[in-house]
């Protein structure tokens, strides 16, 4: 990987993510998915005998090219980043590239691409999140008997046990695990539905009874299910609830951090994180040992928390059957990943 | 109801919000659970032999004479809301009044109180959804088969039907229906865990194997579950929960009424909201017919869609076993009624 | 004082806020304010020929019979505050009442009484702050030598004297007083410029060319400055501006209050609050010394925090010369008072 | 420029944003006032006979000699990445290398730096404002007659000017410029204080007297003033103001941008944004003229409108002397740039 240091960088392109989710948001894994999302779509309108059984396998055979300089070229000159990168597909794809996105409009096939997207990004973060939750159990078992002094108004109030305190932060995170999870398995698509939700042109090349059998079959497809009801994109109240979700879990990891800092603050001293070997505490007072992962999570879920309120305006303003409205801050936020 | 006009009065005292909700989010309504918290706590340690079954007895005979002047000017001195009413109830109940508040913190009756409190509530924006969801299911038949052109960007886009257009409306409000119910069956109660959610006080009195069956009991009696492990508190990652279906409502909400304000303004001049007939328009051009209505309701679910954040504050916040800081504002915004 | 303890009462309305601020934002200060408006409007207009003397005096003399009930049985037939005010008004006002009201738009009324309110609002609050800027100041003198331990990271780092702290808490405030001040010393009314900003009906009243000495004589009579342009109502930016000021005071008592709770646990124990003898620490402990004043001026400041955010979006969507859906929200939250 | 298309980039690294205001925003940038500030500090402490002209000499020789790459493999290992540059420039400098960042404190370098780099692109965003305000003038001249029908609630109500419409535009712009200006005007670094704003290690050097002086003299070659008192960081307010200026000129662009996609709607039909000869509008339906610029802005404003929240938590809760639980969010959040 080499990066640019002479322009912006993101600090989740090179600080803080895990490259597995910065793979999953790169403008390669997004067009992947769009190639994916024609793919399907010409292949189950094989089926009904909308396009030849070789266009299909042709667009499934140069499906893997995506080539972003490329495609940004021709975005440049046409000012859309989708019929950019449909039009380097087609010139890809000799015999597929004429039937590409048959019946489509773009959101279509972005819509879907993003609800799959947001979809493996949330089974990234229950896997993480299972795995420290599986870390909490143990603990809890661990000091379960462990006795300490807790504090109400940050006094010394009764006693109980560190087993006792850890089992809270396991079940906030227990709950966000729950909301996450419910978050995810609810999850749908817009399906193929066109430019306002009426499937016209869908419905032009197939007749409207066989409409819903199309759709379902490419549900299926694609492992996705999609909504009943859509405008040109699906309600961004599915965008809402994840990420009022993952803010849920931002700010049980927010909480648990901001507890450790105070117990580590030597008057308290009862807890510590890990602190490297070589690791430079600070330029003036190298002897100081600064909770800042801790701080690093307080100052991330600080900034995750701001997020449910975008999307909650994004759904809320797209007005009529839909605006762009949503399009430049969602490319800027979608890309959430607290652990 | 007589109001005094010469301080401060919020317009949910007297110009927004339900009768029934105001009622509900009364001095009196929180005072009365407190009491019944009370009550249920002396009778479930009088079947546990702790107090006398009279003592049990003559609070419940006096449990509804709450007296908010009286109780506000024991406050004024002891500066603590709980307490004030303790000893306004002790007063008033000779024979039960000694063996009040037995083991318990005051959380232990507060946290509960809210607990049944925002049940009610929500149950009352449940019922009130419902209804909202038939008059939808009954419009999106009628209007099934009415055409209009749908709009993508504000522009005249593809054509679709008025019932198509509603239903969308509908499966948003849907999701905040499931949203809604899923907190609203999930709601726990801190139960009766003492200071910092160790049972410390009820163990000493009942001894530790005994604590199990008598939260359980109490669960019973309030119809309330309550939570495994807590501080002083619920984890207000609850309210986190249910204040961001909430203001998810309020924006499906927000949605239909801007929608309505771009089809009512005359260039467009679909629809319109209803207007009463001795109905003033505007003072300087009585001829217009201002979408007020749903001007209101966008106006008061920006408001709501603030609130989230202010939740995930709190519950992010609250340090340890528990801090304070969310009381002064869940005071001021747990009185929530989006409809 | 009476209080209708059976219905919903907002806790700014009998436990928070001082009670000069709950009257400037009463019902009744609200409405002598438009009274205010009218009668000094007539009063101009009458230096202009375009009322009698004798009918403005009449309004002078009727100006403070503000009757709230009566006034609201009028609105819930016609539905709008305002003209409901000016009916009763004109009725006690046999013979200036015709005359009310001429030329104007509700909102020459209300967004000028408005301008004037949240001026005497900012003025109770700078008030208040130059105190605590000279308690700081003498506190800081006092304490200018006495040594402490400055913490960074929660980590005890290198000596520094309390004065010296104190310092910090009072420069920020300082920066608050600059910009509140200079929000103070900015704030403009509408003016009269009727229904969309272009002073039609006045034009036709005045002739165009007394348009500009007219509102002057206002601006002088009023003693408030006038936006040069406005659409109906004066820009919704001003508010945020006002509201940002209000929420950076805010922040500042946040800190302090934070810090000071932090400084007031025993571990650490160098600072406390001032504990009333009566005052009850906690039901369970009662030893307690709960931080409790801070506590609660971080629990206000952090639902300020989120103002600015409402502010900003009625703003940004009064769309053309201007929609309603600022309204209703601010009602309820142009109320604030952080100290 | 190449960028690796394989991982996460933010859009702001090459879709929207100038590539000016993505070079300020650069790791190299950053790390050559970081340089720019340790030459200073060498120069006026060779003034004081702190350090040999010579060495001083030698630091400004290397201080272009950035190498992000090697400082991020120092970083690696010893996770501070201030402490990395530092190695570097000093194994570049093998004069002055051993006296570097004398008596500082990481933060006397770093923010000092922001609060040059945020100086840098507010004159950025101010020179671009300036430029937009003066085609808004050149626009209300040309349309000053121009009639139009003036909207309340999306009604069409009185008679106005185009011009006179484009004036509140520029009205609100201007109100931006001069908080915006106000706030570049006042913006101050944290001087040389140390690690907790006690300057300590200075003194040491200096001795208390010459401290006044010598913070003077660096203040004028930075041409940067300094805050009289600090933690180890300045106040975070500052961030708060600047951001919430910035927030309020996205305000008035969302206004406008807003108002324009009304009147861009083809029943209204009034404005149109310029389209591109070459641009697709839609992939359906090629005939519709989206205002996809008016979209992009009022999407990207939304973005910045909830950043003055995180501004007001980083100031609010940087903990006594200060935490770092602002670092991470502000890397995050610093590169604006509404226009």
């Amino acid at each position: 990987m080499s990066l640019d240091y002479d322009t912006y960088l993101s600090p989740f392109t090179w600080r803080y993510g895990s490259p597995t989710m910065r793979r999953l948001w790169s403008e390669v894994h997004k067009r992947r998915l769009w190639r994916q999302l024609w793919v399907s779509l010409a292949e189950v309108q094989a089926e009904y005998g909308l396009v030849q059984p070789e266009q299909a396998a042709d667009l499934r055979l140069h499906m893997e090219e995506v080539d972003v300089p490329r495609t940004l070229a021709v975005e440049a000159e046409i000012q859309h980043d989708l019929m950019a990168e449909l039009k380097v597909f087609a010139a890809q794809a000799p015999l597929g590239g004429g039937i590409l996105h048959l019946g489509a409009t773009s959101m279509d096939i972005e819509d879907n691409a993003d609800a799959l997207r947001i979809r493996q990004a949330l089974d990234l973060v229950l896997t993480g999140l299972r795995g420290l939750l599986l870390d909490f159990a143990r603990q809890v078992e661990t000091w379960a008997e462990t006795p300490l002094i807790a504090f109400t108004h940050l006094q010394p109030a009764e006693p109980s046990t560190l087993g006792y305190r850890l089992a809270g932060y396991a079940q906030d995170l227990l709950m966000d695990w729950e909301s996450l999870s419910t978050v995810r398995l609810g999850l749908r698509g817009k399906g193929f539905k066109g430019a306002v939700g009426s499937s016209a042109a869908y419905a032009e090349l197939l007749g409207v009874e066989k409409l819903a059998g199309f759709e379902e079959r490419l549900s299926e497809e694609l492992e996705l299910p999609f909504f009943t009801v859509t405008t040109q994109v699906y309600p961004r109240k599915q965008d809402y609830a994840v990420v009022s979700a993952l803010a849920g879990l931002g700010g049980s990891l927010y909480k648990f951090a901001f507890d450790l800092r105070l117990l580590q603050s030597p008057p308290v001293g009862e807890w510590a994180e890990p602190f490297g070997k070589k690791q430079v505490g600070s330029s003036a007072m190298p002897f100081k040992r600064n909770p800042i992962s801790a701080e690093k999570v307080n100052s991330l879920a600080r900034l995750l928390a701001g997020l449910p309120r975008l999307a909650w305006d994004n759904a809320a303003h797209s007005l009529l059957e839909r605006t762009l409205d949503d399009s430049a801050n969602r490319r800027l936020t979608l890309f959430v990943e607290p652990i």
